[in-house]
């Protein structure tokens, strides 16, 4: 892993497209891949920048582009980004320069490239790519502790968690952009007293905060990714939020794992902020603490450890029906830092591709909920109210211990260092709606 | 769901295709759509009779076909099947009945499709779909019962096991169809005994005896798929084998399921043998024993407890490199019947769809291992070997516990009823070979 921090990162650059100066998400230095439509035409791959979004075809047909970096936006110009992303890094990179370049204050091409701006409001977003597999993790040590202290008090984590980067299958189907509505599921659950199970709407419908990884390039079946080279393999990260049905998991997961309590949805926010965005951001994994034990060699990368974690701060914020009707803000419910991960994004990458398993260019990754040790960093209700315990208040004075139809959940995320354009990642929203009869 | 006997299944209807009279697997009663290449071609979609296979898009070409037939056959016609499950069960059966007249032995038109045929043992066989997800099921009561055993003597089975289809995601990417090497997987494994980890291969690699179900058409996300309907969403079943790696498994499984021990490789067979052409072989579903407790209403269906189970017998043979280079038979492992599943095909199908999971054609559902209720009939080694405590002799006076480099798995299938011509599955066939250094 090479850490490329280059002129696309110049905390002193700016855009002759105003909105992105100061924008809290998609300034010049970001550039964040995604997939939109607009105009009810066809669903083509581009970037956002500020308020407005460009389309790689048209900076292709406008002969705006070419070497690697045409490569790469033909290459990207479809409904999925999968061809791109397949390329790996350094087209990737190629683009990234010659469209900060295009986009920059002091570019000489303004008049050429300014006629194909869209504006985002108008643009529907996609999914940015094809989702072949999905594998969401387990990262999250806080969270898994506070999961297993309401199973084991005394011995939260399973003897294998600070060994095995753990992980199970997800439904890549279900997966859908940030705006999608959120259907409340039906399904088995059992009351720890009742006789026999009922078949009905969850009534611990729960969100998880997560982050999502891009795979780029893949890895063929049989051939594991060393952990030096993992980092080249992840094409960026997104939000994502993992909807749970509480009641519906403590009944069905054992002894397989979760599957109906997770599968019917799972939201990402649109846009892939890429790794090459995201390299001024890459701060040291945190160490370990004493007496931890250290990971087998397959995991243990020193470069990786000095800087596979990121500098990205997490929020999560809820809104009632009530809340919005009445223009209250929505509630804060945690704020904390993506380093609350026990396991890099290389790590799970060279775990996941150890035994053979191949990887395939825009496969998705998910890190496991991200909870900070303390309670305003928790990234779920299960844990912020205790397993359904301690109601949390709002402001409109309404409470809540599980989300309720017309809540609204929101992660956002946040990179930022000294001496650098802070970035995010755009909205990953969804409103709960009522289970079907 | 109705079941259509028709002249398709006539056990007087023979074929001019000689090789397919008497045929074990493929008589013209089977006619499996799968998706295969000959002479270094593009992978077409297609039929298989006695040692020939068919294209679709060659029938097309010639002009046989007509009408829905057409219709059913142009979507088969390409690299994936997956346009031809999408349209359901009516165009899939029009194409059956008009092969079946074109390949009978009173057909008109034998002169212009004879030079379209191919030998099948000049294809190459691929996945018949681009499986969108892979899902694995846990009906078999008895291989459920004898791993519960290994962990709770006492009471095997969980509490939820008979009231909910368990079931879990698996890896779309590494499923191969038969044939494809299994690379032993290395990975992370703890001795009881020891204090730490090591990585490496795996000690205890298995095989699962499974059966694939093949989605033909989906549902929405959202919209659940009622269990009277859920067999129109069944485009056929195949042969699938859950390779596994016990010590893998043992360490990762908690608490989120099974992931690197099975998701090196799963191997089906490459034919879907079609809902049509097993119609006369569906059966009751075995009567739950007294005290079990009745499914809730959602998994409830009289029809499809009158025949939503399935007259097939599965078996496993095992070959060691030293068993096939000394021409000895391969040593049967266990021969038991399909009909040991506590779930039907359907009832996975509405389980998985009950939270508004959305399936896609092509997807496919492991059943999860069958095994009968003897040893005779167990469907992995786990079970057969007693967890590795009772090794196997072989007629080459070699034993085994786990499986060897060098050692091939092959299930196969037979469906058999009183008065029907019985078809099969074709191969599932997997070697063994040595772990990546």
């Amino acid at each position: 892993m090479t850490l490329l921090i280059d002129e696309t990162h110049d905390p002193k650059r700016t855009s002759w497209v105003e909105s992105a100066n100061g924008h809290a998400d998609f300034p010049i230095q970001n550039l964040p891949l995604g997939v939109f439509s607009t105009g009810g035409g066809a669903a083509r791959g581009g970037i956002t920048i500020g308020d407005s979004v460009l389309a790689f075809a048209d900076l292709v047909d406008a002969g705006l582009l070419s070497g690697e970096a045409e490569t790469a936006a033909r290459a990207g110009a479809g409904a999925t980004l999968n061809p791109l992303l397949a390329l790996g890094a350094a087209p990737r990179r190629a683009l990234r320069r010659r469209l900060s370049a295009l986009l920059a204050s002091d570019s000489a091409e303004r008049a050429a490239v300014e006629p194909l701006l869209r504006n985002a409001a108008d643009a529907t977003m996609h999914l940015p790519t094809a989702i072949g597999d999905y594998t969401d993790f387990y990262v999250g040590i806080h969270h898994a502790t506070n999961v297993g202290k309401v199973f084991r008090p005394d011995n939260p984590l399973l003897p294998n968690y600070k060994h095995v980067p753990i992980g199970y299958h997800g439904r890549a189907s279900s997966i859908r952009p940030s705006g999608a509505e959120v259907r409340r599921p039906n399904g088995q659950t059992k009351a720890p007293d009742a006789d026999a199970p009922v078949f009905g709407p969850s009534k611990r419908l729960d969100y998880e905060l997560e982050m999502g990884v891009w795979i780029s390039e893949g890895n063929a079946l049989g051939q594991p990714i060393p952990i030096g080279a993992a980092a080249d393999h992840i094409a960026g990260l997104s939000l994502l939020n993992d909807w749970s049905a509480r009641d519906l998991q403590a009944w069905e997961y054992q002894p397989l794992g979760p599957f109906l309590a997770k599968n019917f949805l799972t939201t990402v926010s649109p846009w892939i902020v890429t790794a090459e965005a995201l390299a001024p951001f890459r701060v040291a994994q945190p160490v370990r603490p004493e007496g931890d034990p250290r990971p087998l060699p397959y995991l243990w990368d020193e470069a990786d450890q000095a800087e596979g974690a990121f500098a990205i701060t997490l929020e999560v914020a809820l809104s009632t029906a009530a809340m919005r009707e009445r223009g209250l803000a929505p509630h804060r419910l945690s704020r904390g830092p993506a380093t609350n991960m026990y396991w890099t994004a290389a790590q799970i990458v060279t775990h996941h591709a150890s035994n053979g398993c191949n990887l395939n260019p825009g496969d998705l990754l998910g890190t496991g909920t991200i909870s900070a040790p303390s309670d305003d960093g928790f990234g779920s209700l299960l844990e912020i109210t205790r397993g359904g315990k301690a109601p949390i208040s709002l402001e409109s004075g309404e409470t809540r211990t599980f989300l309720q139809d017309g809540d609204e959940i929101a992660l956002s995320g946040r990179a930022s260092r000294e001496g650098y354009v802070s970035i995010g990642f755009g909205e990953c929203r969804g409103i709960i709606t009522p289970a079907l009869a």
